[in-house]
This record gives C-alpha cells, structure tokens and sequence, in this order.
C-alpha cells in the first residue's frame, strides 16, 4: 500500500533537497483544490510562510469570494495572507498580450518581488506591488505543529502546487511545439525561485486527499493563465489516448523520471565535447579546429551547442555548419558574434570595431562568452558549507555600514581576484544578463549592508582606468549580482539556508 | 521549392551511407501507396534487386488481387519477384499470438531467410519458405536506367515503405507505452537488416509524388501488423492534437532528429561512466566501487546501465540500487549473475556452483558480460577499409575448399588471438546469443566456402582441452558467426559492400 500523503510529501522535500531548517515559502493559493492541499500539507509539515493569492478581476464577485476564502484559510492556519489585486484587461491591453500571458507575468513578477523584498528575515517589508492590497497579518497559528527552537525563518522560494499530471501535460506540451532533452523532462521540483513539492502526486492523490481531510476548495481561478490548455489535455487528449494504452498516465510518468536522468547524461556529453573542442584564443575570441569538429559526433547538435552561448540561434548554427564546406572569409553572423571560416578553423570573435556590451543567459546554459573570457555556470544542490549560519548572517545584515573602504580581512586587489562565485539560487531569476558595467551602478558588496556604488568600489579597490573599461557585471532582474572577477553582491550570498548554489566560474581569455 | 522527390531521396541515401555501388535490396511491395513509391524510385535510381511480396491470405480474392498486382508490377519494371503465402491465422492460432504479430513474425522470418540465402550474389538460390510460391523471373528491364558496368549486386538488405510519418506515429507509440532514449528517436534509416530509405517523406509527400506519377496502387495490406494503430493515430489523435497546434507533425518530425542526436550522446556519456565504473576482477567477476558509485550521477539510470549487461531488468536495477544501504552479503539476481553487495564493492559474478552458458544480446547492447570476459558491441558506419573487392570475395567464395588445416598465412593460434571481429552489419540479427561451443556446432571460417566442425577447428588450432573449455560462440538466427577469440564466420565477413560494421571487441577478464 502507498504510504500516506504527508508522508510521501516530506519524503520527497528530502529527496530533492527543497527544503532546509528555518526556511519558509511563499505558498501561492488561488484556494483551488491543488492549492488547497499544498497549503495543507505544508502546516502539517511545519513549514513556515505567508499564504498568498493573485486577485485578477477577470470574474467579477467570484474573484473575490475566492480572494476571501485563501484569507479566511490564512487565518484559520494562523498565517500572514497578502493578496495583490490585478486589472488584469488592461495589462493585457497595454502590453498587447493574452489575459493568459497577462495573468502568468503579473503573478509570477509579484511573487518575486515579495520574496526579493525579504531578503534576510521573513514577513517584514514586503513591498507592494502597483494594485496590492495591505498585507494583513493574521492571527497566532493554531494548526501548525510547533517547530524546534525555531530560528527566524527565510523566505527561499515560492511553492506552487504543479502536481505529476501538469507536468505530464507540460512534457507534452513541448513535444507538440517542438522540444529537446529540457522540454521533455518537463518542470523540476526546483527551478529558479519556485519549487513544486507536489510533483510527485497525481491529481487524482490530491482529491483523494482532499476528500479524506474534509478541505474545502474554490473553484480556481489562478490557473487562469493555461487552463484552457491543461483541459486540452485533461478531458480530451490523455482520455482518448487510453482508449488504446490504458497505462499511459503512469508510463508517461515513468518517462518524465527517465527524460531527467536522460537530459542529465546529455549535458554531460556535450559539455565535454565543448570543453574539447571550444579553445580560447585570446581576447574575446574562440577557435574550433575544423578537422576535429567534423570527427565529433553528432555534428549538428554538437555545433549548434557549441555556438548557443555566443547568442547563435538553431537556423543560425545550421548556416554555419554549411561553413565546413565553404573557403576563408564565409562568415555566419549572430547578433553579438561571428563565426568565420578559416582555412583550419572556425574563429568566433566579436564583429570587427564594434564591442559587445550585453549577452542574455538563459535557465539552463552551462556556459557563456563575452569580450573578457567564458563563465561556466553550474547548480549544485545545498553545498556542504554555507557561509554564514542564519543567525550570523542576518546579525550581520543589521550591523550597520563599514562604509567606504574593503571590509577588514580583504586584501587590496587590484585586478580581478575572484573567479569564482558562489550564490544562493533561491535568490536568482533567469534570464541573467551579463553586461558592461555603467555609471550609476550600484551593489551590496559582500559583507556590506548598505549599497554602493560601482565607481566608489573601484576607487576602494584601487582599479586602474584600464582595468575599470574591462568589469563586467551580472543582474538578476535588474539587480546586480556579481561584478564579475571582483565581489558577489550580499544579498545573493550562500547561507545555512541554501538548499541550491549556482556556481559561476569566469575564465579569462 | 523542396527538391524532387527522386533527388531527395537519392540525397538520403547518400547521407545516410545506406547504398554502396553494387548493392541490391529486397524491395518489400505490398501493394499499397507507400510500397508503390518505393519500388518506383528504386528503380528510378537503378539500384537492383526483386520485388517481394507476402500473401497473408487474410482477406481471401482480395489478397489474391494484391498478388496479382505486385507481380504484375515487377515485370513492368523487370524485376524478379517473389512471394510467400502464409496461413496467417493458423499461425497466429499455433502459436498464440496475435493477427498482427503473426503477420510481423511470418513477414520478417521470411525476409530474413531471403536474404540469408543470399549470401553473395544476387538472385539465385532463395529458399522456399513453407509455404512460399516459386519465384518468377520477370523480363528484362524496360523502365531501370542501364547500371554502369554493373559488377554482380549483392542483397544486402530489405527495403520497406517507412516514412516520416510513420516514425512519428512510431516515436509517440513507444512514448505512450513508456520508454527511454532509444525509443524516442523512433526507427532509423539502417537497423538490423532493414533499410528505410522513405523515412524523409511525408505521407503527403508520397501521395502527391505517387499522383503526378499516375502510380496506381492497391489497398495496403501488408502493414495489417500495425494498421489498426497507426490509423488511430492517423485519424484520431494527430488531427485533435492539430486543433491546438497545427505545426504538430513538423514539429515531431524535428524532434525525431534532435532525439536521434539526444540518444547518441546519451550512449557516449553513460560509455564513459561504465569504463570508469565497472572494473573487471578476475573470471568472470566484476566490481563497482560503492564510494565511486554513489558520486555518479545520475545514479539510478547510471546503475541500471551497468546492470543491464548482466541480464537485470529495470525494476531488479532499482532493487540493486537500495543494495546501497545494506550490509555486506545481501544480493539481487538476474537469470545469470548475481550483484552482491561487500564492504566496499558491488560484486557481479555469476551464481556460484552454476556456470553461465548462454546471454542474449539485445539491439543497441552495447557491452555484454560472460564468464569469460566482456565484450563491447559498436556500430560503425561504411569502414574506409573492407576486407576484400566483391569480385574478390565472389570468387573466394567459389574457390573451393582448403579443408583441413588453418589457411596459409595463418599462425598456428593455441589460443584466443583475436580479441577483434568486423562483421557485415546488414547480415546480423538481433537478439544475438552468446554461448558456450557445445558438440555438433560448425560454421564457416574466414577463408572457407565449406563449413567446418568446431570439433575439428579447434583440433586443426591445437586447442587444448582447458582452452576447449573456455570457448564461446556469437550466434546470429541459429549461425554462428564469430567463435570468440579466434575466427569469424565468412558469411558475415566485411567486403567492399558493407555499409555498416558492426564490431566487437573481446576484453578478457
């Protein structure tokens, strides 16, 4: 017999490393059964964490009766409720976009500027976003077991309820539009800021459970944004499918395991063959000996993954493997990068006179190029040691400005020392872009708690002007993370509470 | 504008080596659109070969028509043409199985023996299957452009009509089913010894070309095995699936050669981690380092991967895997070994007391683990260096017995000298059996137009009784075609008309 939900839920919160002491979530609740029972489980588990709702005023009293019910449902656990409330029309109007997208790009931009606004201690300073009602603060909890000696909690991530059959969906749609090894193992458990701890559950799990606890549930209404095709799915496309394969929820669901192991092998193979393959060749740019490029196997892919960091499009690696049969000179151009045909290499260089100020990054790419060299971008999952204890880290937050000059312990560098950063992945939002840093920058150098600007670091660093025209620096949504070879910014630094580290390693050409 | 068909095709050969100059297919005509097509542009193309058809005796004169038909076709084109008519439904009956597979099983069986009975010239001497009618030898050729001095063609392997379409209803059917990198990928163009040289064209594609051709056709009744699914597909879940994307089969279409390239390098990485994994130790025993193990990731597909070879299926892999958290003794079985868990190690051997004697060999293996050693299995496309000009080996072949004793230029071997076999992929069959040498075996060694006893092989190598012992044969659908360690069999020796090798390579323990 299948073990209790709850059971199995914390089994696999361990199992995929989701969840550290003293961390909390946000837990978005649209008060949909789904979302219902992640509320549940996760004050059963003791897991601490305002509940949140989207209002989008697209159904009139309905939204909120909805919006009432996930408030009553906050006060009933005892915890915080914030709502935001959305003219969701006339963001799609102005943005010319479907109430879908609309919906999807509200929602999740105010859930990270919540979290982003919590960056050491919970609940306090959640900043509102354009159309947010007052954040309310309910009453002491009276469900939630009480935690061991519980340390101030930390916002970490945003829990959704996807469950294995929208994930099942997911992976198909992605294969009906075209996909590759990421599409096919549809959503992780942990990815960027949100994490799903119930993607192990089937919807049907989910009623069951919802029906056996007595949880009441609205209609939901925040699944808005890809309803009509998950219902595509749902009532149409899996049941006409198991009319010939009775089995094929489960074997679809077997596959999704595979596909991620699948996905795993793959990166692994291409970034050695890129690794083999791609050499540096001073300033800002790459050489691909073609005699050991046509030996690679498989070619197309393997070009195409070669040449995807320096901004080259499928269509556009396709053009340049047409390059292996022309003469010197042919050129195929991205829109920061050429790749040329030379008579034993492919050399990848900015365009002549022209500097490439800004490369976008993308969830899931292992690597990048620009001007001043390649940074290597790995996950890895809760590194063994963190920074700083919780505690230490927000005392250290609090403890007020050492202000101008390098913090004690800090050698005077005068050139980039710092190939290698390490941050908290909870705290990043993807598409990264690394770009030229620029006048009026500013950051939260490492062990700082006030803000500084770029230009008045680099004085403190004592940067020559040659070496200030080569920083470049790394943003999340519009902050910035990284100057890179130089320091992290603090509020992405590694903590007790890190359960996922990306791993930025910068190689200098 | 898309290129004729008639050159992309053409274009498709060549890019997948699947036709050498002198190589002849059998031509699989059912009739049907596809088939029609096929045979049109085979011939359009000049490459050789008879036209063969089954008489599944289904659908009683309307299966007689269809006979008719083919027949009818292949002396419009000159060709020989064939046929075998089947009591399908006694078979099916016999042997318990479905209409569909009988008529699978019936119509490969036969095709195989066709094209075994063919061993280097072209035509002459097809074994009668059991119910086969007798060949028919059309008349000379009035629509085949004349073939440039045309050296004897070599059956090489069967033609069937697969096309693009078909592989996607192929790639979703295993999907549903559940399945890994292989299946995703669908069929390829070369497998076993099946060519598919329409894998490129749509169904549409065919159609339109069959149209402007004014190619008659008949109802397809050979594709009887699967027609009831792949017009589920077909009719059903395509076109609901188009409602919400109407891209849908293009876009499948491109995954198949994405997922092709996504399997290989899936192959190359998990190679890597079993040679670095799984350590020989001594006869027929093989260990794996659970400190190193339990690094690898990712570690159930990794771990599944090394087992596999031993005969473990999925779900005994999974069991092996919570070996792990054991101690020392504790074991999982597969038909022929045993993973034992020690201290340190995983130790795979075979169960003690009870010697191994034979291991099947799956499509795609690519190592296979016995007592005496492992063997590696690759696959090679059209290898620059072929043992011999077909002229060459036509002749070798005729040229009489040097009978007894190993040929000139042979050493005198007292044992296994030959860790390396080449074989003619396009003659091998999948599932391979690896197995001890038992009394009355023979084959024909490399060299030989007669078969020779392995008795008295080994007495002509001076082989001694402990080096008798240790002797394995690779079989291949009942022949033996390599005696591990120290000859191939000559049927299946690369020449000049080998697209694919298939190699194997011997690493003793």
């Amino acid at each position: 017999m299948e073990a209790p939900l709850l059971t199995r839920f914390t089994a696999f919160l361990h199992k995929e490393h989701l969840l550290r002491p003293g961390d909390s979530w946000l837990l978005a609740v649209s008060g949909g059964l789904d979302s219902v029972v992640l509320a549940h489980l996760c004050v059963l588990a003791g897991i601490e964490g305002p509940l949140v709702h989207c209002n989008f005023q697209l159904r009139g009293a309905e939204s909120d009766r909805d919006e009432a019910f996930v408030r009553a449902l906050a006060e009933r656990y005892g915890r915080a409720f914030q709502v935001a409330r959305f003219d969701t029309a006339a963001y799609a109007a102005s943005h010319k976009v479907s109430i879908q997208v609309a919906a999807r790009e509200l929602r999740y931009t105010w859930f990270r500027q919540l979290l982003g606004a919590a960056p050491a201690a919970s609940g306090a300073g959640i900043a509102a976003a354009p159309t947010t009602a007052a954040p309310s603060t309910a009453a002491p909890s009276t469900a939630a077991p009480p935690a061991a000696a519980a340390p101030a909690p930390r916002l970490t991530a945003i829990a959704t309820a996807h469950h294995l059959d929208d994930n099942i969906e997911t992976m198909l749609m992605n294969l009906f539009k075209g996909t590759g090894a990421s599409g096919l193992r549809g959503m992780l458990p942990f990815q960027e800021q949100i994490v799903r701890p119930l993607l192990f559950a089937t919807r049907e799990e989910l009623e069951t459970y919802a029906a056996a606890e007595g949880l009441q549930h609205v209609e939901d209404s925040s699944n808005a944004s890809d309803k009509y095709t998950r219902n595509f799915f749902r009532h149409k496309v899996i049941p006409l499918i198991e009319e010939r394969y009775p089995d094929v929820r489960q074997n679809l669901a077997a596959n999704l395991t595979r596909f991620r192991d699948l996905e795993d092998l793959y990166r692994q193979a291409v970034t050695r063959h890129v690794e083999d393959l791609l050499e540096p060749h001073g300033r800002g740019e790459w050489r691909i000996a073609v005699a050991k490029l046509e030996k690679a196997r498989p070619l197309e892919t393997l070009l195409f993954e070669l040449l995807k960091p320096f901004g080259f499009s499928p269509a556009q690696a396709g053009e340049a493997l047409a390059l292996l049969h022309t003469t010197s000179g042919h050129f195929v151009a991205s829109a920061t990068h050429r790749v040329i045909r030379d008579r034993r290499f492919l050399i990848i260089c900015a365009p002549a006179g022209q500097g490439v100020s800004q490369v976008a990054i993308e969830e899931g790419q292992t690597q990048v190029a620009f001007t001043e060299g390649v940074i290597t971008i790995a996950m890895e999952a809760a590194p063994a040691a963190a920074a700083a204890p919780p505690a230490a880290a927000a005392s250290l937050a609090a403890a007020g400005p050492p202000a101008a000059g390098p913090p004690a312990g800090r050698a005077h560098a005068p050139r980039a020392s710092e190939p290698l950063a390490l941050l908290d992945a909870a705290r990043v939002t993807f598409p990264l872009l690394l770009r030229r840093w620029k006048a009026g920058d500013y950051f939260y150098p490492l062990g700082m708690a006030k803000k500084k600007k770029l230009a008045r670091f680099f004085i403190d660093n004592k940067l020559s002007l040659a070496d200030k025209e080569k920083v470049w620096v790394l943003e999340s949504g519009g902050r910035i993370l990284w100057v890179v070879g130089h320091r992290i910014d603090d509020r992405f630094k590694v903590t007790a509470g890190t359960t996922h580290a990306l791993r930025l390693e910068w190689t200098q050409p």
